[in-house]
């Protein structure tokens, strides 16, 4: 599920991808039998595979709830570094009847050959990105360390992702990121089967229109793995806030590139990890600079 | 973490490929910062990069705990449908020094390459798993269709799981997989920062010990997606548990295979999804034949 705010910048430029619009319902009915041994209607997430063609060159099956699969594309082939400018990129066109999600450029890519040879497995649970890459682009990162978040907005943020509709109180079994102003109010809301597609659609949203991410907050349900981690700094975002926990190596790399970390964000509690320069928790004691 | 229970078959045979045994510590430990502003030592999963070479071809780097390298490896390669005896491995040679895990086969490992064409990013949580070629090896696999599995023996295996020493519960961020027997011991218990590694490391093991899956249960703590359905069926382990959800594909898989698959489950509750016949839920209402 996408969900736009009111914030969006209006410079559409003649520029833009054409791109349909072919988002599938998010959930569908089955039946089960719960512990009572009585048959109950059940919703869950759908799950379609998607097949990436860029140029005619089949790159990758995305599979995914296929509710904003055009963002989810563009944002794949951001991330992935396929494509470096949105201008070069003339249409995508999903079309479920084939399962394809067909990219063509204005140019044709041309590095992409070698960007196609190094795959990683991140965390056996990414993408197939390209590892080696992202961590030579970090070097390129420089997120704004005036940038501030407070208790207050975090739990206003919190609160907000809670409110929010959810697949995943409906049916379970999605991840969820968001996209958020600096208030804490919710901008965009995806959901996907992976944590990575949700990211990736965001991503291609802010791409599509344009989006700075220095003064917006990230959120995720999902665990903070290296790439969460990475692809949090590649949008330029200086916040990212999970439930969930971070890895060791997802720590190093925040810590090396200075993004503020919040980690097992509840309702009240919470641990700051990193960047901890940015945050004021408003306790009595006041948190080292790290 | 792997533990292998006591019932593994002694069957050693001098086709077994040589291994080294590189498990790395599970955790390591940082500092965060509470909603008191209190700092707190805290322990957080590692997160290391392993790149898998095949008869010296580069394949895949996979992010991984690292506590069961060896097993990884071996069940990666099963799974992906690599290699397909396990005496054609002579040896798995795992190094953190260059983060390598170096495999060699007895005779080269022949279809690879048709194999590495086709890669899909399973629900944008996979491992570039040849989506193809796993559906269509669905056609080989028949499940046991006398197993069984009732109410109280779902619950010891919940109860088992709940008790079981766990990297999550100390550390968070990582998805946990067990093996167990039909009685609901658990055999094997691997947890790692990607749902994926762990069911691969169970599978490398059950291959390396000649295990069937027949009279087997399988439990993870992540979602139901149809990656999962899949590589449970291909162990040939006709139940899978998990306490999240199920997906679209994936209940569509699982139903076509016949596999029975036990969603949401915690203590008491638990949704029954497909296969149905297998389970005597216990309660005075019979369940339907689907």
């Amino acid at each position: 599920m996408m969900k736009l705010g009111g914030e969006l910048p209006a410079n559409e430029s003649s520029h833009k991808p054409q791109l349909t619009n072919a988002g599938r319902p998010s959930t569908v009915g089955i039946e089960a039998v719960n512990e009572h041994g009585e048959t109950v209607p059940t919703r869950i997430p759908g799950e379609h595979a998607l097949t990436l063609y860029l140029d005619k060159r089949e790159i990758v099956t995305l599979m995914t709830l296929g509710t904003a699969p055009e963002s989810l594309v563009l944002g794949y082939l951001r991330n992935q570094r396929l494509v470096s400018r949105l201008e070069d990129i003339a249409a995508v066109q999903v079309d479920w009847e084939t399962d394809a999600a067909v990219v063509t450029t204005r140019s044709g890519s041309a590095d992409m050959e070698s960007r196609l040879e190094r795959r990683t497995v991140t965390s056996g649970c990414g993408q197939g990105t390209m590892f080696g890459d992202l961590m030579e682009s970090l070097d390129e990162i420089a997120l704004p360390d005036d940038a501030r978040l407070d208790a207050a907005t975090l739990a206003a943020l919190l609160d907000n992702v809670r409110r929010h509709d959810s697949i995943y109180k409906e049916a379970g079994a999605v991840h969820g990121c968001a996209l958020a102003a600096a208030d804490g109010e919710i901008l965009m809301y995806v959901e996907d089967v992976g944590r990575h597609n949700a990211v990736d659609a965001i991503a291609g949203q802010m791409w599509l229109h344009d989006m700075a991410g220095g003064d917006k907050l990230f959120y995720t349900t999902g665990r903070l793995t290296s790439e969460m981690i990475i692809k949090t700094a590649q949008m330029g975002i200086p916040f990212i806030v999970s439930r969930s926990g971070l890895t060791g190596m997802g720590h190093a790399i925040a810590d090396k590139i200075g993004l503020t970390v919040i980690g097992r964000a509840t309702g009240k509690h919470y641990l700051l990890f990193t960047g901890r320069h940015r945050f004021d928790g408003g306790a009595g004691k006041k948190n080292d600079h790290e």
